[in-house]
């Protein structure tokens, strides 16, 4: 990149290390977690048209390229530290830099999460952060420790963000406002931090939706050698979710993707911890199911009967 | 991506974790230094057309992904640890997947350096790497530690990667033979790790040369608040950029780019040790300049005459 464009990336993106023992600017950046925890790391790439709208305000963009990662280190039940951002832009907008920035470091402030360095070149818009956290050695909440008898727990609701997606491209019917709504979800998700480490020692395992809750269960079922079956009514959604016909509701909360929420497993005699867990972090926390010996993942209606989850069943909605 | 891509970087990407506490599979990967140790951390992008030829080979690819960020920690005197691996691409063809892979992983293996986790998604072709080590604390070779009578060195031979670039380019006649040999360069650098380490406590700065000398060495000028004279007939070359116009040269020497070769800085008490160093690694060194206390960058030629810097002199080779 140009000189100019290298000053503007100093402008909006450099900050003094604070908990780093090096920050930008070097050819590495240093850590030193604290003695007796383990560093955790994730990283996400996200490419415009496929993990968020050219349309897209700034300010979400910065902000949600830091939370689906600061979403992994929540499923891990791991404490905040800092980011790398590595970011291929057609052209170096000082407006768009600012607005971006602005969205990225109110979240990382907010969750005490500092950008540590990086890598800039110019190229069709894409964003990488790779994020470290902390978390006490052999605490980390893995997808591998559900048992059979456990219940099955979400955090928030979920499908607002498929339902915005929806909308968008024309398939569900939304009003302005529900539309404006629904699309905070898809484009500004809230990372479960302070829930995943509040459920540290309760869970017994965790994972985070980006996927979809029956692609992400499934994950967890597989490490956990285990299956499970949903009460697919209990599944917590908005009223915007709510006031649309049961097929779309069952769409965008059993594979609607992008909800950022923790999905999680705990003994039945956590039930009184993980509430309080939820209300001490002001997360509401719904248990949607129970995790079985028998492989597999079935659901059933609030009636107990089966409720199909075969994909097939949404494949016109697929793109 | 579909599950068939998903299941094609398991079969190509995941392999066990044996430094990591936890590596590939989980929302996050879980690294801990050994007790007194920091870790180092650096990012990469790689977007094609501007950091690789669309022509070059999987394997030299899957090298220099990982050869680019070793090399960063190789300048910090960090031993790898471990990896993360970010693919876009536009398809998941075994055939190229296979051959990236074995670049990647020879590499790797080679510096005990274990991929840990990452993310793969469908858009135009990118790659991007965080790599972690560790150092001692408090000993990391930094950009900001030389000194004004400091030696000046480099690693290896620098221009050979520009030459190729250049000759590929049509820009300058270049036999079969020595494109051949100086393409290995550009597409396929050998991170200077073992030397790096081995300076620990001998040099006072250094860097990785990936701008070009001119401009890597401005950063740690500017950072050590210092200036520089370089030797510019001392700077070391391979036979192929020797046989080149001097004009050419200059050039590839001066402002190459792509070298990852190690700048550094040491005092002349140490020149016994650096040579000592660069012995013990395999890897040769040559000194190639003096720090001043004057700011700003000088060079000379053999008979000591002043040799113009301004990248303009090269403006009829820029794009």
């Amino acid at each position: 990149m140009s000189l100019g464009e290298f000053e503007l990336i100093e402008r909006y993106f450099m900050r003094p290390a604070r908990r780093a023992a090096l920050g930008v600017g070097d050819d590495c950046a240093l850590l030193q977690p604290r003695p007796g925890m383990q560093l955790a790391t994730s990283a996400d790439l996200l490419l415009e048209g496929r993990h968020f709208l050219s349309t897209v305000a700034p300010e979400r963009l910065g902000h949600k390229a830091l939370a689906v990662n600061l979403s992994d280190l929540a499923a891990c039940g791991a404490e905040p530290l800092g980011f790398l951002l590595s970011l291929a832009l057609p052209a170096a907008e000082p407006d768009w830099l600012e607005r971006f920035a602005r969205g990225l470091f109110a979240l990382a402030d907010a969750h005490g999460c500092e950008l540590v360095g990086g890598d800039t070149t110019r190229g069709p818009l894409a964003i990488h952060v790779t994020v470290f956290g902390e978390v006490p050695a052999g605490r980390a909440l893995l997808r591998s420790g559900a048992r059979a008898g456990d219940d099955l727990y979400v955090s928030g609701t979920l499908g607002d963000a498929r339902l915005a997606l929806e909308a968008w491209r024309g398939r569900v019917a939304l009003s302005g406002e529900a539309f404006e709504a629904t699309r905070v979800a898809m484009e500004q998700p809230q990372p479960r931090v302070t829930l995943g480490v509040a459920l540290r020692g309760i869970a017994s395992s965790a994972i985070d939706l980006s996927d979809g809750l029956v692609g992400d269960l499934g994950h967890v079922l597989r490490r956990s050698g285990a299956g499970a079956t949903l009460q697919a009514d209990a599944l917590p959604r908005s009223a915007w979710l709510a006031a649309q016909p049961p097929e779309v509701q069952r769409l965008c909360t059993l594979a609607g993707g992008d909800d950022y929420e923790l999905l999680f497993t705990a003994a039945p005699a956590q039930r009184e911890a993980v509430q309080a867990a939820a209300a001490a972090t002001g997360v509401p926390v719904t248990r949607i199911g129970t995790i079985e010996a028998e492989p597999g993942l079935r659901a059933v209606d609030a009636q107990g009967r089966p409720v199909p989850l075969a994909l097939s069943a949404f494949d016109h909605f697929r793109p």
